[in-house]
């Protein structure tokens, strides 16, 4: 008789977006006259850059041709887009990472969830509180998690850091060895950003204690200021201690058109293992690569053309998160993040229960957020909002949520 | 300090096809002026019919459009895609597959590799020998498979299941109680079909053992015999022991376009968990979906002008497959398969060792084929020879071959 992954079974309900989802679509179903205006789920609104586009094009008449015809491709990638990213991510900014170091994927969920498979079930995992469900999520299927305690919202097996206004949203290393560390900066959902220093600190733990940081940096690209750094390997010591995953979903508009990357430099050991090796045997087994098209339309975002759109409409998007910040800050909410980063992380009312929170505004304002208690405990009080939606729908709900505060 | 999974460390240096590309380098680099024929890798030749292509660009252009974006999808996919596939693929057959048991994926070879994710490590898992590695190796890494035992080319806790010329290359259900069985048919790498009788005989097995059936039909497109099935769920009692894995690689050409899909129907369930409810947990969570512009390409494949257009580069790759056979087994070889697959697997002469015959034709005729034991310790003195190529290539590889025996 077969046996399922008991993991599996103690999973809460609900996925924090499906129940977004599920709760706007029956105010939208009791209101059909609402314009419900989406400030929750960060995904992007404006299209692709006409350079990806071109590039797209080109790739699909070379596929419709029998000298231009690609079949399988390298798994890792091809050459082309694994080079442009070492050279404009990486070398550019002085940082020595090369090729073989970066595997293309489809994305950096997937990514995110899958690297586990390389590692002991037995590690200690620590995540930021609040955090991206994901990371909670893969490493509860994965056994690493323990048991998951309702009436706190935790699994028994985690180490949670918690992310709150008195530490600025910048845990400090736990005092307690942790194996595997999840970081993501700019953070989803508070919109913090980790200075050089404070990475510093983190690689330093990490070589200290034989641990390995996965390093979430999906919105690298909203870093304005100079002195914040766009990858942890910019840090000293990083190459024997972290795991970068990248995505073109945030910086090009790619969450519909899927391809993101993952850094697993040469010299990062444990046990006597290589970890790119290892990562390398998983893709080579697991994945068979990234649609073509896809990657011709990844390399043309590093072309001068290419670069120049993405960098308008990510300007745009910061533009949408000053009007949010400036509104609702204007309004009396506490806003955090929204300066490095796309996601404001507001603090509700009168310490009012993020669900509350969501089913006000939904109700009074026709704007969805998503709650911060969503993303663990310590995000109870707060609710995320994103910067990516239309400029104008933008100004509207914030011009909306003023009203009703 | 982190402890990596030790089972990646117990896995054999490597994988089948790396080891053939590797050789054929050597050969390449050593005489440059070889002209290699490749009938080793199924990697298929012709384009992508104009059908997709027209749909792929119509779905380009939409995505460089604020009306037509497309941003994150259904994890899922698209439900034009999984109606039209419901419709043809199953509901057309008179097979009941809903939209809803079927999930889009970006391979065949990902959705076997990580269906593993949602069963316990200590399900008994049945293979045949010879197999497609990717079954044996992603159980390896999930720690189901026990130790390597080089000696015999085999794992010590899989059931291994022969597939030799005295059973027709076809294996009765074990004698010992099994909990996971790998099928696929038509068979890579046997060109071996299953008829009505034999799959019922395994589904029985199946339900009365709780156990289940990861089926991969891959290659349905080519099975030209009308009374052989094209899906497991023609079989009555499927339903509640089956998952099916299927993919537009082969199909319509899609192997560096990257379009799957798995079905899971509503049914199945063990431990009182429903497996459908469990891959959609593990594919919203793990998974964001296929790009846009790729389901696009997938729909057209359905339409009246896509159809006909794939079927003209089935009956092309059949025909090659029929040039193979016909040639080789005129040049005195033992062919199997290759009537309704795109695989011929042939008996080496005189008993000669898989990588001797593979070495031989390489040096010799400057043609690649794959050894047979890289599939399993029972495909030792066969070769897999496949059916992708070119018309005029795949001729000349077999006169080629004929002229050296």
């Amino acid at each position: 008789m077969v046996k399922v992954n008991q993991n599996y079974l103690k999973l809460p309900g609900s996925y924090l977006f499906s129940e977004v989802a599920r709760r706007i679509a029956a105010h939208s179903a009791a209101h059909p006259e609402a314009k419900i205006i989406k400030l929750s789920i960060g995904d992007v609104t404006r299209p692709l850059v006409p350079a990806v586009v071109e590039a797209m094009h080109k790739a699909v008449d070379e596929q419709g041709t029998y000298a231009g015809f690609h079949g399988y491709g390298p798994e890792q990638g091809y050459p082309f887009l694994r080079e442009a990213i070492a050279q404009f991510d990486y070398q550019k900014r002085g940082v020595d990472i090369q090729p073989q170091e970066i595997f293309i994927s489809d994305g950096a969920k997937s990514d995110c969830g899958n690297i586990g498979d390389i590692f002991d079930v037995d590690n200690v995992v620590a995540v930021c509180d609040p955090v991206y469900p994901v990371y909670v999520d893969t490493n509860a299927m994965a056994g690493r998690a323990g048991d998951f305690m309702p009436e706190l919202g935790r699994w028994s097996r985690l180490v949670y850091m918690p992310c709150v206004e008195s530490n600025g949203f910048m845990p400090e290393p736990p005092k307690e060895k942790v194996d595997i560390i999840y970081l993501c900066f700019p953070n989803n959902p508070t919109g913090s950003m980790a200075t050089r220093e404070q990475l510093k600190m983190w690689v330093d733990y990490a070589n200290k204690n034989g641990s390995i940081i996965l390093y979430d940096s999906a919105y690298e690209a909203f870093i304005s200021d100079p002195d914040i750094p766009h990858t942890i390997f910019e840090i000293e010591g990083a190459r024997t201690c972290a795991i970068e995953f990248r995505s073109f979903s945030k910086t090009a508009g790619f969450t519909g058109t899927r391809c993101a990357y993952t850094v697993v430099p040469m010299e990062l050991e444990r046990d006597g293992a290589k970890l790119n090796t290892m990562w390398n045997r998983r893709q080579t087994t697991k994945f068979n690569g990234v649609p073509y098209i896809v990657q011709r339309g990844a390399e043309a975002v590093y072309t001068p053309e290419g670069r120049r759109q993405i960098m308008e409409s990510i300007a745009y998007y910061q533009n949408n998160a000053k009007v949010i910040r400036e509104g609702l800050t204007a309004a009396g909410l506490e806003c955090f993040g929204g300066v490095n980063a796309p996601y404001i992380w507001i603090k509700t009312p009168n310490g009012m229960p993020s669900w509350d929170f969501f089913d006000l505004v939904l109700a009074k304002a026709n704007v969805a957020t998503t709650p911060g208690v969503g993303f663990g405990p310590s995000g109870e009080g707060f609710a995320r909002l994103t910067a990516f939606g239309d400029a104008e729908a933008t100004k509207e709900a914030v011009e909306r949520v003023k009203a009703i505060l």
